[in-house]
């Protein structure tokens, strides 16, 4: 109800402020005997970590994870997982300047307006340190759906107005490989690098880039969302939405298909030799009347440009007096390619929920 | 968990298919003493109801509603209030060709698989029929919400290519009246024109186009929203995701928003001579750290071309076999006219539900 | 959230007041598939229904219901099965007495303190008669609970003091003829005349008396039950303490279990030649740590005397001033014979949202 | 869904084995605004801690706590309220004897069959160590219940056959005092002291036995409560059953108001002369319909013996072949003494969860 939670038969919820003693995440619902690879959970924590290339924060933070509970001798008991990140590089004083003054397009006004009170060090819980308890979560999440052969891949598909070309891959493998390559984790190798000196040249400048991700799901069985409220694209589009800087969803032809007519639009039923339903085109993105189709379902995530920037702004503070801020602390000129992992971790997280929840009705 | 409600506070269920008995909608959590306008909510059915130009689907239901509980007097009493519709014009026969035949773009094989039965006439439940519930639903949110001040307003901003300019308008009751002074519900009148003829002449190919609207929250508070997952612009977006053919949705500066820079993007605080704050610019759409600053909040919903079209279409039947279908029935050619009222509607129950969840946690 | 809503999976919502237009229930995240025997839901509702006998209330009511989706060719589709029940034999004037002044131990007084606002004809919403929903949905669940061979059974234990002893049978179907052989519903034929003859004597005093039902749930496979706070005897205690009128549960060994050490309380296992494991006692009443362990499940429920008796009261009224009260219009001297039926749909529903659960985190 | 959540609004998850890292809770939904007492909550969990006095188990636990998140400045912000519980007494080699063997009326069996896999020391999730993240939790609600003036006490009313009388008392100060008087919590002095003796004695024997607890709510406002299914009792009796040992639950009247007439249980209203409504007798137990009326709420929770004794009992293994098996480890002869924080605990979290409910619909 206080908006913490996630999912609702593989259920999490996050907890844990920026400059806390630690973020954490419970997973409650996850089936037993599930093989828990805790190199593999670390891994994904280190795509999102600050700190990892010249285009994020210098922040530093290890993030390094410990379970608390769910696990037996290296497997899920079907019990609660308890996961916690403790808190390291809290350098709260950095933030001493938004304890009485409102940042522009951060949530410090609406915290203080909603709750009457908020920690305000590194934005406290609007931070997007939470984004790791769902990422050591979604890890969680993919080692279920690896065991089901689903796979999820999400790379950055666009900074500012550089467009990546559609990528041509054949395994989830390829993929990653092409987007590990580059530190802004662009699959097309010639766009990453227009990408990272668009990137590095607006960090020098004090300034930041939005940006776009787009995330495939690979290999879904047919029947996964429920009718009406709860289809399968509109949960992921709350899920991505959920995601810090987040304005936008879309799936399928999207915004694009709006401009379509529906004989263009319209996906032809065909059948192999093998009697595989599938269709020809796919403007549907894998999804139809909210249920998976077994074709690939492809979403788009754009990101706002990161709100904090080294440079002066008009501002006011708590007794509506007017105040002039400016960007402290080390920060990111671009969100997307640490947030290449939140995406996954969320569209795992859906998946997963809707995998279960598949299994109930028939 | 099957998909069928929706909200967590103001809290609505709906039931029924396309050509079963009645469609209808239990609404659980709506709080007592408000007065219920009768009037009114036929309005706002009427307002999505089949048949009510050339340019919608010439199928007719007069979608008279009764209510059957939680009114007394006039007003709620705190207790359920269930609302039935009866379904009238049920050709059933005109869907015998769908029985065992999938149609393309539709939800007939992803039901089948799921559910291993499906209520084939008219799509049954997967029919946007079901949205009629949504509208009776919604229009008692919109009232709760008149009773606060607070305005919701769609129209229609865009047909194919063709979009309208910004609207300028200073009351609800202008927009109102100008959406409404013509068929196709957009708030500009030249723009209207245009797409009532790209329409009609799509209607005559047989053929059927996407388009966009747009949504307007207007004097909404300061503070509703949850943290994290359940973000205001979130459950907005689920909301309007779960309506048919809608593809995808963005809010503030939306997928636009991700090629801008930071000093561009950043709304600046200011404070009135009252006290009152405001930001500069509304990059942010209203919402910030998922929770409403104040300002309008607007958002733009594209919708698919509908999929039902009146020529011969490659697809499949249950067997997995090659089959030919052709749209019969009687069906829209653009959905968006008629959408704008459940927009509206699934907009004001977002809003009552974390009004009501707004006053909890202080 | 308003408290109208029963189940995780299978969940039900209940609607409709005592004197309004219909009451009725949506049942949401049925499985698909199941064989839906129209009378047998009428069977179980004429169970429950007034005026079955002279030891019950004479309001006659024929509880006729109309399914309104959720149905196809006698099968559920997995979407939601609407149910109403027309009230029928409104006699809304017998309540002019309680309209402004509050019937002592009925809920008048803290439904209007907590709504502002009541319908008072017939007690409204807090009526017994939303029950009748409940057995129309736990008809359903019974349906499916057959498929699995799992019976749930319940008697008239207890009126006043007069205890039934334990029944001995060795199916369903011999016990339910046993208690359907006489109008008070307990299984043991001298103990059920001793009744029968009890409540007569205190009707014609224009009195009410309270009583207990036992309920067994046999071939209740093992599993059934969250650990923690959904323990399987957490939500059938829930379930039955929800029922009007009902002052207490107990499971197992029960409240006489307090009283018990352990070395005569525990249950030593043991497995038969097939390898099937069982206890030698059932002290534990078919569930440990919250789990059902393949045992039968008992329990018993207390209900308090019905409130509405044919005797002067005292009372407050609105005001707060003093006033009387005289019961008027058609009750019940003692509710059990009735509740069997209610106490069994409640008992099914848990059941049945437990079984589905079972399915999902192994 | 998977159990292990309690409570809509103020909502709190646990987590943690017996034997693992930690055990804890998650508190999401607490108003911001609240001030925490560290000392207050450390106290709560020494009520409930093992080895406080001679007729407890002798394991030594600390159960020192620390909060992760959601405090700021001493006072809560309206974010998640992380708190664990390190594990530090773990000698997990005292439960190889039940690897592979199943314990009699212990959970080793039912969880087992329902995961496939469990953490069998100490009885891992079973273990009513879980309880003292429900004591943790519950502390906080108490500190929000203080606030509001409303007290939440119980004490140890019955230990096998010797029942104590009914307390008078007129402060929750002088009834916390007289109970906390002796070891095994009685507020009646010279009933404690037999209880102390016969507890003793069991304890000598290698046996156990159970008991029963009373807890009352005093100066609870009207209102709280929800019709039909989330009834305060029903809640409240939900709550309890959910506690380890627990096997019945009754309220006001309870079992014995089976057995009387409506004209003796009947609570008739009065008004004193400032205008506050009351009732003359509360057989009602401080509810009506589900919803608090303003008297005490009272109700009796009845506990079944400790199931680990130290002589041999029969059992099986996980093989199905017949066993022997012989407690070990330290344990209690008697749960009542350190129960009642745990009844304390769960009875403020539901009052909490309703005060904050009964926010909403008016």
């Amino acid at each position: 109800m206080a908006g913490n939670s996630f999912g609702q038969i593989f259920k999490i919820t996050t907890f844990g402020e920026s400059h806390g003693e630690a973020i954490g995440v419970i997973i409650d619902g996850c089936p037993s005997n599930i093989e828990i690879d805790l190199d593999f959970i670390q891994n994904e924590l280190d795509k999102r970590k600050p700190g990892q290339s010249k285009i994020t924060t210098q922040r530093k933070e290890s993030d390094t994870f410990q379970i608390l509970s769910g696990i037996f001798e290296g497997k899920t008991t079907g019990t609660p997982i308890a996961i916690i990140i403790p808190n390291e590089d809290q350098k709260s004083k950095d933030y001493d300047h938004n304890k009485d003054t409102f940042r522009p397009s951060h949530a410090d006004y609406t915290y203080q307006v909603k709750y009457g009170i908020r920690d305000h060090r590194g934005g406290g819980r609007s931070s997007a340190r939470e984004t790791a308890a769902r990422v050591a979560a979604g890890a969680i999440a993919k080692l279920f759906l690896k065991q089901k052969g689903i796979d999820v891949l999400a790379h950055v598909s666009s900074v500012g107005n550089l467009d990546s070309p559609e990528i041509d891959f054949t395994s989830a493998e390829e993929f990653v490989t092409l987007r590990e390559n580059n530190i802004v984790r662009c699959a097309d190798a010639k766009t990453a690098e227009q990408m990272i000196e668009l990137i590095d040249g607006i960090r020098k400048e004090g300034d930041t880039i939005g940006g776009k991700i787009t995330c495939y799901i690979k290999n879904c069985p047919v029947g996964l969302g429920e009718p009406v409220f709860d289809k399968l694209h509109a949960d992921l589009g709350k899920a991505m939405l959920s995601i810090n800087a987040v304005h936008g969803f879309d799936y399928g032809s999207g915004f694009d298909g709006s401009t379509m007519r529906g004989s263009q639009h319209n996906d032809a039923f065909q059948s192999s030799e093998s009697g595989k339903i599938s269709t020809k085109t796919n403007f549907s993105g894998g999804v139809q009347g909210g249920i998976s189709n077994g074709m690939d379902i492809n979403m788009r995530i754009a990101f706002k440009p990161v709100a904090t920037i080294m440079s002066n702004q008009n501002t006011v503070n708590k007794s509506g007096e007017a105040a002039e801020i400016k960007g402290k602390g080390r920060h990111d000129p671009c969100v997307v390619p640490r947030a290449v992992a939140i995406v996954e971790a969320m569209a795992a997280l859906v998946i997963v929920d809707h995998y279960l929840r598949n299994q109930l009705y028939k």
